[in-house]
């Protein structure tokens, strides 16, 4: 049976759409209420804090490609090649408005549950040591996913 | 406990996105059963019907970039520019389909709540008045969304 | 009141979406767990298996644009009109992870009821007889959609 609980699966890796689940999962964490996200495909690399090599010529391909932390996503619209990034980054800034990095400690100062997904990081060649370091943070597969998503009230895809 | 709520997150600002939202909601709103859909980032596009002045130079840009209503929405895909909207557009005309215009008409016939996100609009500096007027449509932050989602029997990130 | 269901909109025709929708639906497809996914817009494109005719000119123009099937679908992104998807393809068969065809028969399988949604075929005027045949497939409106997530304990838009 769902309780209060809330499960989002961050697959974008895209600014935008992460600073709405980070919001979510800041805004939702509470002392009663546990929230875990499961990061997959380019989600993860918002829990990228270094590109490892690769023993495929594909896996150093993709991995060179894909953006290593949460200052480097571009949006999902009107990116221009990380151009509209960086004037929303710039924007934010002058408006004082929490940024996705301030976003995502927000959350992990909330200690919401990471999850790393295990067959995403496998195709990608992506590392555990290569992910930033947090407590809350662990590698799993779908079945970690559902367990957390059929106890929640509240489960979205993003 | 949920009830027979239904909650959506209308991030994206797409047409065929947009179309699927508001087809959701207008199908799920009954006299027994409460839609709330909660605008965010460019889903907020969705309610404008003016584009005002802005105080600093990339408010002014984004808002100017940003479409104005439902009739100036592009496709997820296939856009090309927003040519393959408007063929689109032209396409549910010869056949008679309702457009999103209309869908989002009936939604609000059906007295769906709106909510336009709070912080969305304070970023890109987009004031309530210039939203459109509509009875039930408020402004607020994640915690409305989250009061109605915990209420919710379904629950979509759009 | 929701039980032990999940149900799934599979907007998206992209290949690492849809590799996320069905590896989500295989895993929670157990004999206490009914699976319903339901296709709509560029989601219909991973259950066409050939591409009739059409009666309007802008129907055979964009029928012929959407992918026939899960080899054909592309990535939500770095797909570079489709080089991307075919590395990304390549990539997985070194690593003999499971690909999207894969994926999509073992939900087939495991009994996952697909529905193809109504309004995207009759706007895109693509026929029952153009999707692949399968014993759990039916096609159906949203009211469809909304009967089996109500049951849901776990309802995603991908």
């Amino acid at each position: 049976m769902p309780d209060d609980r809330v499960s989002l699966i961050v697959f974008s890796g895209d600014m935008d759409k992460a600073m709405a689940a980070f919001t979510i999962a800041s805004g939702a964490a509470k002392p009663e209420t546990a929230v875990t996200m499961f990061f997959t495909f380019w989600g993860i690399s918002l829990l990228r804090r270094e590109t490892g090599g690769g023993r495929l010529f594909l896996e150093r391909m993709f991995k060179r490609m894909m953006p290593v932390g949460p200052e480097q996503v571009g949006l999902s619209k009107m990116n221009f090649g990380g151009i509209g990034a960086t004037l929303m980054r710039r924007l934010m800034r002058q408006k004082d408005s929490a940024t996705l990095p301030q976003l995502m400690n927000l959350a992990m100062e909330r200690h919401v549950e990471f999850i790393a997904c295990e067959a995403s990081m496998q195709i990608m060649g992506i590392k555990p040591e290569e992910l930033i370091e947090y407590e809350h943070l662990r590698v799993g597969g779908v079945d970690a996913f559902l367990e957390s998503a059929k106890k929640s009230a509240v489960n979205l895809f993003v």
